[in-house]
């Protein structure tokens, strides 16, 4: 996963050097077009999609304003799966999902240069330094070879969703393909007010969406539907169509989730 | 192939799931950028790719507007390859193109959720049952243990180019990157017509092209020109330009092609 | 490499070629956004993407305005890798590094169809030319068997930049992902005048940017910068933004470098 684009060959060649050392491996793209720099996106798409993949995956993510300051490169164990990349946050709501559920997790501070390529540019470490690294531990290298540990990963701060009088107020953590609007309220959040038995109201962008449904096609092309996302969370959908579009919103967009009833 | 793009993460995740359940499958890409919920285009792209594709392989296919209702999900084997997806018409063209080849057809409803994801989301088949569905298969679980038999497949009613006095009237089917477009017009609908040996004009978007030409090198840069495609198509394209933007067009525009002569 | 795009599946179709013919093969996509018929910006992209791939790595390169037309189908050994296309210019600035390097190359002509799909198209060589030569030159089929020596290849003028007066006058070669302008500027043609001790000036899109920076976390947000891209050229950015919308320029525009001092 990186912020590179598909058109440069920047990927292409990040792969060319993992196959150098590691020829053997499989490699596949989790996205290429996440923001440039967005760094908190890269986070939201690698948490909810490293559960699906299988032991010993070694996960690639160079988003990296940093490059080339005084930010640390790392690879760290979280579970069964791997990752390898530059310590801004990236790892942070992987990580967290990964603790919840008492997986154990070890970081390294990649400080070997040996296992690099012998030229590192200050520009590309993806090339230079996480591809070669990436390789060497598909190749059974340890972590332990690779870097020395340390303690002190960089950890964003995630917005959680708030408590509000008969409710929650959360946020847009993000706007996919389809234009579907994901919001940091899950399925567990909502449970203890869906037990009420009151109809749910969700709140942004300016309208009001009573009720929630399964799947899209419970409702006509065009309208507006609120329901849990592959993952859990509550996102907002335009059947067949884009929410993002019709409402106008995007990441960091305040959503309030409440129940309908005499309060109001 | 699907419309999911590739920003999110969803494609890689069902790579993901394949592999844990198949490490040794090699898995490529078709397209992802389908038009979203655009079934027709994907029936297009995968009839004239298939053909391609050696013994064995496993297409999935996933534009799914009806994912979580009551459409079935299904796989099929074609010929000597296979298919798993949502059963919505994507089928269609790939089929005729097979059964007009004498080839014979298979198809099974999946209804055997130990071959699934243990968890099955309303809005992600791909991900829960249609990646790991291909994935057994790849490991050699037949369709008769997937699923059970069905006959009555969805299909779609393709447009068929209507003969007109002294030609053929037919539409356009699919827009390509480059900007062509591919007519549902084939060379053997052309073939009677040109056996007489007068020019053939094609006639869209306002304007008239006159006679084709074997490949875009033929006429200069910026000149409309009609020619067969890749698959047989008759096609109108710009030489190093767009035919789309020029003329404005897009699928569902109708085309006609006819004889030059005193008749008009 | 092509300028295909995603969206079509014709990319993919060239894999099915290939795996139908050589199953065993290793496939990754090193650029599919190349500019339409865009043969210099395929050159640029290929030069600096190759020097990273593995020994006996075949470069599959179909950006081909000429395709069906007189111009050769080829493929080349140069250095350790290998390279089938089209014969365009596309392999000049990779040439030129490698015959810098002292490395020998080997051209030929693709003459022999039996190491081809049964049907060529007048329009798609990459799928009936192209992918099946690569996938026989994957599975130990030699060049000499699959085409005829040839020693006049074509050749792309590509630009150098010019000395002026205390300094050098270069061009844009490239603008990338992120709205960085790669120029035709190299750390060894900037060696001779950064020994001066004097501080270097950067002038384009009607800007002067003074001194350079090792890498872009030196300043802050929205700073204009000069500096060394990942593989020695001269770039221009915008720090975490696009140096080709902030300056409304792109391939071609002109970019001079020279010494500040009393000379001015």
């Amino acid at each position: 996963m990186t912020d590179f684009g598909l058109k440069d060959g920047n990927v292409g060649v990040m792969k060319g050097v993992i196959w150098g050392i590691a020829p053997q491996s499989q490699i596949i793209d989790l996205s290429h077009l996440i923001g440039p720099q967005n760094v908190g996106e890269a986070a939201v798409i690698l948490s909810r999609s490293a559960p699906y993949f299988p032991q010993g995956t070694i996960h690639v993510v160079v988003v990296d304003p940093g490059v080339g300051t005084a930010r640390r490169p790392i690879a760290a164990q979280i579970g069964s799966q791997f990752f390898v990349g530059p310590d801004n946050g990236i790892l942070t709501a992987w990580l967290e999902q990964s603790e919840n559920r008492g997986q154990e997790s070890r970081f390294y501070q990649l400080d070997r240069p040996q296992y690099w390529l012998a030229e590192v540019s200050h520009v590309f470490h993806g090339r230079d330094i996480f591809a070669p690294t990436a390789a060497h531990l598909a190749n059974g290298v340890t972590l332990d070879t690779l870097g020395s540990p340390i303690s002190d990963l960089l950890r964003l701060q995630l917005p959680q969703p708030q408590p509000v009088p008969h409710g929650l107020l959360g946020e847009i953590i993000h706007v996919d393909h389809f234009g579907s609007l994901s919001t940091n309220i899950r399925r567990e959040h909502l449970n203890p007010l869906l037990a009420s038995q009151a109809e749910l109201i969700v709140r942004l962008g300016g309208v009001e969406i009573k009720g929630m449904v399964n799947t899209f096609g419970e409702r006509p092309a065009g309208e507006l539907v609120a329901l849990y996302g592959s993952t859990g969370n509550l996102i907002v959908s335009v059947v067949n169509g884009s929410a993002a579009e019709r409402l106008n919103v995007g990441p960091g967009e305040r959503v309030e989730v409440y129940l309908a009833g005499p309060h109001r």
